[in-house]
């Protein structure tokens, strides 16, 4: 459901009355069903859903799975707080082990609000960092998908000085490979994908930058093709996303945060979803924006990017769990 | 004319038949005729232009300038050489004193190959530096500028790892101040400017990165709006590229190349125009793509964005030369 006091809670009231939405799924809400009815009544609906016992799922309908201990009478909409900080920490803690004891197949997130995260001392700059630390893995990315392409970020909430030193060769396979396997799936064919260079020009030869194109970057794409994996690359992140580019690319590759999100956010606003790869044995997918806080509980909000989560969702619980890369190439 | 075996002759013989071209100035093609008459003869037509002498340009047609006394017979298209390095830089060299003594109005550039430039021993990495170096300033910046916004840059040809330190407050005010007088002139109107941050979410409030928002890049803005320029920021460069932020902002304040460019070169691909901003009395504009080598001499090459080179270079010199920003504010 995500932040209490954020768009989240009417997001998941939209799409659990969307017929294209259950029919391929059973949408279990990790939330405050109290809550719920609140911000439905401001709304001028209703919420009815049945609360998630230990029962098969596979009879349709709507579940609600009380996630958080917490009281939220006093929660109002947009507004920042250490209780709705921690209300959407235990939603997502909650939603985590529903996954990993198998009641659900997969993980869909609303968004939560940093700062209130901070205030109730949670130490994780957001989810994707938590469900890594859940699944005990430092093997993992961010992937941001579209119908038009994807990009996945070698390194991602870290100041600009500090991407040089994370862009190693291994590091660089890793997740090419996660991305590999995750677009296989997505696409139901082999990917083409392209890697990004670090400095202007793609360094130019060594003109620009410290030789990460030719040290770093260039050896991971040669061990990439040695594996069978369509790409091409490192090439100059300025000439990358042209349009003659982009229709011949499923994939980038990207060095870093705003190399990949500055040009996937302007072109895919209101269809992208952010998957995390790597993930052992556990599917997870979120929105592709914030809290909204400015227009919160107002049912103004628009969920397209919560549904096409959801069914990106569905489409890899179908092919099997495993966003895993091992022993998934010819 | 640029770099005589790539694009630039054949593009210099499409604009002078452009009747929107010839009704608003008098072109003068700085380069070889020799060889401009051996790409217009494979193209199937026929060169004519009147050598430039000392007389007035006010009676229109077009001029030619011989700009380099190197014999062209050998050059080849497609073909990196020292002799088509030493050549086009010859040509810029020619256009800069035509622009110097007055002659002409502004230079407007063809691409030229830096790899030929490096075999005949030229040390600029580019066309930029050389118009900054002949004019004795170091006080320039690249803008790329299309109808649908622009992209100044506060640093441009220089390594990943090099442009924290580059960044500077005073640079940051000294390319708003740039950008702010040349778009004021471009548009007509104030232009409305948005600065961008450096760290991943403009750093997050000091989460990520070296404060560069706080210490750096939040300074020049209030130091900018203390001037009277419309700006805001610093915001985070993942969404300052999306549809409703683009349609408020005019021209984008960028840290680095790649920060810039890849948006601008995703959106405007085929109408982006780079000014050299800051030369003193002198006026200067490029076409937005490279030599081509590959369709060289073959006539395909489209000319649309040395068009839109040559009439902003026209609009900017109708308006006086002077793209310096002292006392251009009220």
């Amino acid at each position: 459901m995500g932040d209490p006091a954020g768009i989240g809670p009417e997001l998941c009231l939209k799409v659990i009355s969307n017929p294209r939405i259950l029919a391929t799924c059973v949408p279990v809400i990790v939330g405050d069903a109290k809550l719920l009815t609140r911000v439905a009544q401001k709304m001028g609906q209703s919420f009815h859903a049945e609360k998630l016992t230990g029962e098969s799922l596979s009879d349709g309908g709507v579940r609600i799975l009380d996630g958080s201990s917490l009281n939220l009478d006093e929660v109002k909409p947009g507004e920042i707080s250490q209780i709705s900080g921690q209300a959407s920490f235990d939603f997502v803690a909650t939603a985590i082990e529903a996954a990993k004891s198998g009641t659900v197949d997969a993980v869909v997130t609303c968004p939560i609000h940093k700062e209130s995260w901070q205030l109730a001392g949670i130490k994780y700059p957001g989810h994707t960092e938590l469900f890594a630390a859940e699944n005990g893995t430092n093997r993992f990315c961010m992937m941001m998908t579209a119908p038009a392409f994807s990009c996945s970020l070698v390194t991602t909430h870290v100041g600009y000085r500090e991407v040089p030193e994370l862009i190693t060769p291994s590091r660089i396979v890793e997740v090419g490979m996660l991305t590999h396997s995750a677009l296989t799936k997505i696409l139901g064919r082999k990917p083409k994908l392209t890697m990004l260079g670090l400095n202007p020009h793609a360094g130019e030869n060594g003109l620009f930058g410290n030789q990460e194109e030719e040290l770093s970057i260039g050896p991971a794409v040669e061990i990439l093709v040695s594996r069978g994996i369509e790409i091409d690359g490192p090439i100059p992140a300025d000439t990358a996303f042209l349009p003659a580019k982009r229709q011949l690319t499923d994939g980038y590759i990207c060095m870093y945060h705003d190399q990949g999100l500055i040009p996937f956010k302007a072109f895919n606003f209101d269809t992208g979803v952010n998957v995390t790869l790597g993930l052992e044995k556990m599917i997870r997918t979120s929105v592709d924006h914030g809290t909204a806080m400015n227009i919160a509980w107002q049912g103004i909000a628009d969920e397209s990017s919560l549904v096409s989560a959801i069914e990106l969702a569905t489409k890899l619980a179908s092919s099997g769990t495993e966003l895993n890369p091992e022993n998934n190439l010819k």
